[in-house]
Parts: structure tokens; C-alpha cells; sequence
């Protein structure tokens, strides 16, 4: 692939090509980034490409993706997902120009099936027939989702805690779920020892250098759709910090080849109970495990595995990083679903629930474009969201019991 | 408006102007079609406009809708919904072209979002502030998201029964949600006399001409993705009766302003044991209440307020009807997932399961051109899902208890 030129270390910056190391680096076990030819990709690709391009979908950026051949990869339609400008949210927020992204919609309904179909891609060009994953639910409700019309066998690790939706969307694609009496953090490693044992492709975020590489997909449509114009600030859910770095890289891909003349700034966006990332770049920088539990389950990582280069997003982006509580968690929910038309699961909203914060500590200037990354649909997680509503009203069907309802609590 | 004629009674054939007459015709309280002027559609109205729109939701055939203006309208991205190839399902069933459109990618998840759009647009137009519906969950679910962001006041009637996902859409969207101790039969019943004593702008299908005006969207949709060529059967879902004879509509449309020179054969889909319109269908053509449960909750009417529509969109496309069991569908569910990567919630995978059986009958001939209409997510009803799958496998985070299950389940 001329575009691509091979992989570099994010710690040791150690660079090796594309047929030389399958996952981590050789020198020091850090993650890897895919590295391109951007002079070769400035010469091949025009912003007028896209005008005329109807590949509405991730596909419509492989070239700048690093996948050769797509003529074998996942049926189902992944990316442009919608990005509206909410209006009535931002009046009342005093923000101008204030962008939703809603990855809800993409085909599993989270983010998570971008950063698959690239892993999934590789796989198959590698002819893999096993691939594996660990995950909080998502990476692999969405993983089991893309491999199901592809006769890949998959077999998923994933905390017994996953919400039941999730666990009913990777039994429903006939995954092989292997449920660990532990953490996230316990499904990963575990996941690991498994590839090294017995060979299967393994697609875990924080470990498998293509997922960053699906993530930075988010970047080109935000930039796209808003005519190749860069927003001011991007908030976005932060777990193991692989999707900040990868938003990041698709933004730093745009700038490299011309597309846009400027960079955003990124805001790290952690539950306040697990915000390893968050507490590393407010300190010392260094990565450290933390202890606590978080209704968005999506990004309950102790140790974050992507942890480094998520740091250098935040830093390189002149960033910042707010952690939100529980309960901002679950008051964002009906907010952002009563004010935008979307509906976001915990971590889905946490990017919300931090620019309300930002907003709070002054961080944010009326006139700035500012895009909020909802990161996953609420019909994932139908408990977390129960807590932030009351019930239904129950009445017999009779206008006589109605009209003492809408005598009292209507007029 | 100079594309839309007026309206025409389904049972006595009165026409009305469009300011003449709300919800049901006047004579005979039968429910009412838009009927358009064709000719001056086709005068300006070309298949290549299509080519170049941009639009990529349902406001792409505002040209062929009931709506003046779209400038309020909800902010949501409705429609458009992908149509994917089946080449491994197809395979296996035997069917070289089978098409399988996903509905559950639409905002609230199902394709309610059509009609709920066309009907909110309607309200906006008439300046009506509350609007009501009955619904078994969907049809609420998706007004509820679709009012959301607008101002506009949301009543709305449901059977107590409806699954949870679907009450919390409701809830987290900010409406007013009365659950009512009865049928959704008893829901419409209500909530039709609630708008005859309280003015409120009523959405419900069976009733409100103009759902039936935003279901054909499916069926441009289905056209305009196949090169504006008929698919020769489409597989549809039936409750009330109104999907089916909205996507007749559709096609009906379609041919009277000569984007297609034929029509498709419409297959009436529904559960055996609330199959109202699929008896009238086989038996005198008068359509009676049936009782029954089905697992199918979206269908599961026992009075079909459409199913005289319904009947005549059967019988003018010159379709069948298929009944299946709960144990149908609910087998029906992972296996449409793992052929085709999209995952149904039972009333949306009811017309698979309907295929199958045709297929079993000598129904279908292999070459022809089978469009199956998924008409909601399978994240709407988990609880449903489960019954068609086991459980996870349940380890301690170890090496050797993973070992265990390898060798014995994966070699």
C-alpha cells in the first residue's frame, strides 16, 4: 500500500513496516500508530473527491484508511452518521454553533462498529478465521454484529456486569461470550494470553493498532460535514483512551494533506470515578490504575490500555479534561434526549455532561464551534436510563380517570 | 398545494378538500387516502433530480408528500434506511436476489419515524401545539423523540404491556405517558376520545390519514435504491394495516408518475395469533376483532383500524398473507442476525419468518427480486431476544478455566 508507510511506537517512536510486527511494538510492548505517505495521499485526493462520492460510509475514506482491498468486508452500512446542529440546546446554553454527533446510529448503535469494520477488514486480509476481542459491550456487540454475515468465528470477553442489551446483541449474532467474574481490565488481559496462546486475530481497543484507525473516521466526517471546516472543541468519552486518539489522528490525517488549516481542541471526558486519563494529564502524566465503579459502563477502565497516546491527544490538541459525576451522567440523559432528539447511553452522554460543566467553569466562549460525540445509543442500556425518568402514568381505559389527569397536571 | 389533490374516503370513495375534513370521512367514518394530482407531479418531477439530491432522508420526496413546508420539521435524520444484498441468506433459502431493509436504523429505531414525521410536519403546519397517539410503543416511542426537540406537547396512550426499552424511549423524550390497564385497543380507543373532548392534534395510526402518506417512503425508497426498478414481493409486517397499505401507496405513486412500470406483489405478515386482516384476507373480506397474545408486541391488535386499507393493498397487488408462530419469530430472530448482521425485534423480524414459510409453501420462485422489510431494532425488546438464545459461558479471568472451554467446545 503506497499510502500507508508502516507503524511507529507511540512511547519509543520505533518504526517498523507494515509485514514486520502483528500488534505492539517489538522494543518496548507500547501501541502502535499507523503511519501514511500524506504526500502521496495530498497528490492522489481532493476535497472534490467527496463531493461526487456516494459511498455513504467509512469506505468513502479509504484512502486514507489502511485497508487495501474492500471488496470483502462487513455488509452493513457503518458511518456518516448524523451530525446535527442543535439549536434549541445551544440557545440555552449560550452557544452559538453547537454540533451533536449521533454514533448511536451507526449499525450495532455505538461507535464501536467504525474501529471494528477496520479490524474486521484486516482480518480478512490476513485470511483470519478466528478474531476475539474484550470489551466493556459495545466493541464487541458491535464485533459479533459485523462478523455474523462473514462466517468469521468470534469469541468475546467481556466483565459479567455488561448491560443485558449488549450481552443479548452478542448472543443474538452468535458470538462465542465468555463472561469473566472480573473487571474490564481482567477481560483484556485474559483476551491477550488468549491470542498469544492459541493465534486468534485479536481487534481489543488499547492493543490491535487498526481500531485507532477506524476511530479517526468520526474526525473526517465531523470536518466533511461541516464543509472541511474544523470545529473549535471536540468533547468525547474517554475509557481507555483509544477513541480520543483516534478522533485525534483523523484530525491531525486532515491538516497533514491540506484538508483543514487548523487543529481542535479535544476535552477528555471521564466519569469522575474512573478517570485514569484525567488524573495522569492533571498531574504528572503518568498513567495510573484507579478504583471505582461508574453507571457508564462503556468507559469503566481501570488501567486504560490506550492511555499514552490518549494523553498526547489531549496535550497535542491543547486540550483539557473534565470528569463528571454519576448523577451529571444520568441528568444528561432526558436533557440531551429533550433538547436534541437524541438518546444516549451513559457514557454517550458524558461528553454532555462535561461542556455543561466546562460551561459552569467558564471554559467555553459563545461563538466557538463545539461538537459533542455521542458515542452510543440509550436502547443500549435501558436500566441506567430508567434512573433518570419517572414512570408512566397508569389509568383504566376510561375519559373519566383521563379527564382527572389532564384536569390536574395539564392546564 | 398543487401536488395533492385532496382526500378519498378507502370505504365510500367521498372526496373532500384538504380543508374540508381532520381525521375520517364524513359520510362513512372510513378512513381517508391523500390523493395527488400525477400529472402535474410528472410534469415536475424527473427520476434524475433524484441523482443529484443530496438529501439523504425522507425529505428527498417532499415532492411526493403532503407537506408544503419543511422549514419546521424535526431535526432528526429519518429515513433512508440502508437496503442490503442478502448474498449469504439468499444463498442458503435458495433466492438469488433478496434484499433486507433495515428500519431499526431509523432515530427512535423503527420505522415509525416516516409516519411520525409526515404527522408532526402536518401538526407544525396547522400550528397545533399537543399532539397525542395511541400506539403498542413505537409509533410513541418515535413521536416522543421526533417532538422532542420542537416545543410541541406529547400525550401519549399505550397498553401497560409495552416493553420497557420502548416505555423509556417514551419517558427519557419528555412525554406525558399514560399506560393504560387494558389492550392497545383500549389505548386507541382512548385516546380518540380524548382528542374528540380536548382538541389535541392526533397522530395514531388507522386514523390520521397522513401515517399512511410517511410509511410509502419505504417504498421510494426501496425503488429509488434498486435503480427504480419494482422488486417483484415485499414482505411486510402487519398490525393495524397501515404499514402495508402505506408501502402500497409508495408503489402505487411511483407508477402513476411512471418511475416504475409495474408493481410488486405485497405479502401480508402476521403473528397467527393476531391475524385479523390475514383471516379477512382468506375467508369473506370483513375484517373482525381476533383474540390472542403474540410475543410480537408492534402487531399484536386484535381490531385492526387500517385493515380495510390493508385488504384492498393485498388484494391490488395481487399478494398473499402468511401467519407465523410465536416460536417462528422468536427462532427467526438470530438467525436473520447472523446471515445478515441486522438484528429485529419480533414484530421486525415477522416477515423473515413469513418468508420462510412461503418458501416452505412453493411460494417463491428463485430468480425473483424479494425485498423483507425489517421494520424495528431488536434493542427495543431485549427481553424477547433472550428467549431465542442461551447465556454467556461464566469464567474466573484464568488461563486454564479458559483452556477447559477451548478443548472442549472450539476444536
Amino acid at each position: 500500500m503506497k499510502k500507508v508507510k508502516g507503524y511507529k511506537c507511540i512511547i519509543c517512536d520505533s518504526e517498523f513496516s507494515l509485514d514486520d510486527i502483528e500488534y505492539v511494538c517489538k522494543n518496548c510492548k507500547g501501541n502502535l500508530q499507523v503511519t501514511y505517505d500524506y504526500h502521496f495521499i495530498k497528490e492522489n485526493l481532493k476535497k472534490s473527491d467527496f463531493a461526487e462520492n456516494k459511498d455513504y460510509s467509512i469506505w468513502r475514506y479509504t484512502n486514507l484508511l489502511p485497508v487495501e482491498n474492500i471488496s470483502r468486508k462487513p455488509i452493513v452500512q457503518i458511518g456518516c452518521t448524523p451530525l446535527y446542529k442543535a439549536e434549541r440546546l445551544g440557545n440555552k446554553l449560550g452557544i452559538k454553533n453547537l454540533y451533536i454527533k449521533d454514533e448511536g446510529r451507526n449499525p450495532s448503535a455505538s461507535l464501536k462498529d467504525r474501529p471494528g469494520a477496520i479490524a474486521v477488514a484486516n482480518a480478512l486480509e490476513r485470511g483470519e478465521k478466528i478474531i476475539t476481542c474484550a470489551s466493556t459491550g459495545n466493541a464487541a456487540s458491535s464485533l459479533s454484529c459485523l462478523t455474523a454475515a462473514l462466517g468469521l468465528k468470534t469469541i468475546i470477553f467481556i466483565p459479567e456486569t455488561s448491560p443485558v442489551a449488549k450481552i443479548a446483541q452478542l448472543l443474538v449474532f452468535g458470538a462465542i461470550v465468555i463472561a469473566v467474574k472480573g473487571t474490564y481490565d481482567d477481560a483484556f488481559d485474559l483476551c491477550i494470553k488468549a491470542t498469544e496462546k492459541y493465534g486468534w486475530y485479536n481487534r481489543s481497543s488499547g492493543y490491535n493498532p487498526y481500531t485507532r484507525e477506524g476511530k479517526k473516521t468520526c474526525a473526517f466526517e465531523i470536518c466533511e460535514q461541516l464543509s472541511w471546516e474544523c470545529p473549535d472543541k471536540v468533547f468525547i468519552s474517554v475509557g481507555d483512551g483509544n477513541l480520543i486518539s483516534g478522533v485525534w489522528k483523523g484530525f491531525v490525517d486532515l491538516f497533514e494533506i491540506g484538508f483543514i488549516d487548523r487543529l481542535p481542541q479535544l476535552v477528555s471526558c471521564q466519569s469522575e470515578n474512573m478517570d485514569a486519563i484525567n488524573r495522569a494529564f492533571k498531574s504528572d502524566g503518568v498513567i495510573r490504575p484507579v478504583k471505582g465503579e461508574t453507571i457508564a459502563d462503556s468507559i469503566s477502565v481501570s488501567f486504560p490500555h490506550d492511555g499514552d497516546a490518549a494523553l498526547k491527544a489531549i496535550n497535542g490538541s491543547r486540550g483539557f479534561a473534565i470528569s463528571v459525576s454519576d448523577e451529571q451522567i444520568v441528568r444528561a440523559i432526558p436533557e440531551l434526549a429533550r433538547e436534541t432528539s437524541v438518546f444516549g447511553e451513559p457514557s454517550g452522554v458524558v461528553p454532555f455532561a462535561a461542556l455543561k460543566k466546562a460551561i459552569g467553569e467558564g471554559k467555553i466562549k459563545e461563538d466557538e464551534k463545539i461538537v459533542v460525540l455521542v458515542s452510543g445509543n440509550g436502547l443500549k442500556d435501558i436500566n441506567s436510563a430508567m434512573k433518570s425518568v419517572g414512570q408512566p402514568l397508569k389509568i383504566k381505559p376510561d375519559l373519566i380517570e383521563l379527564d382527572k389527569i389532564v384536569s390536574r397536571d395539564f392546564v
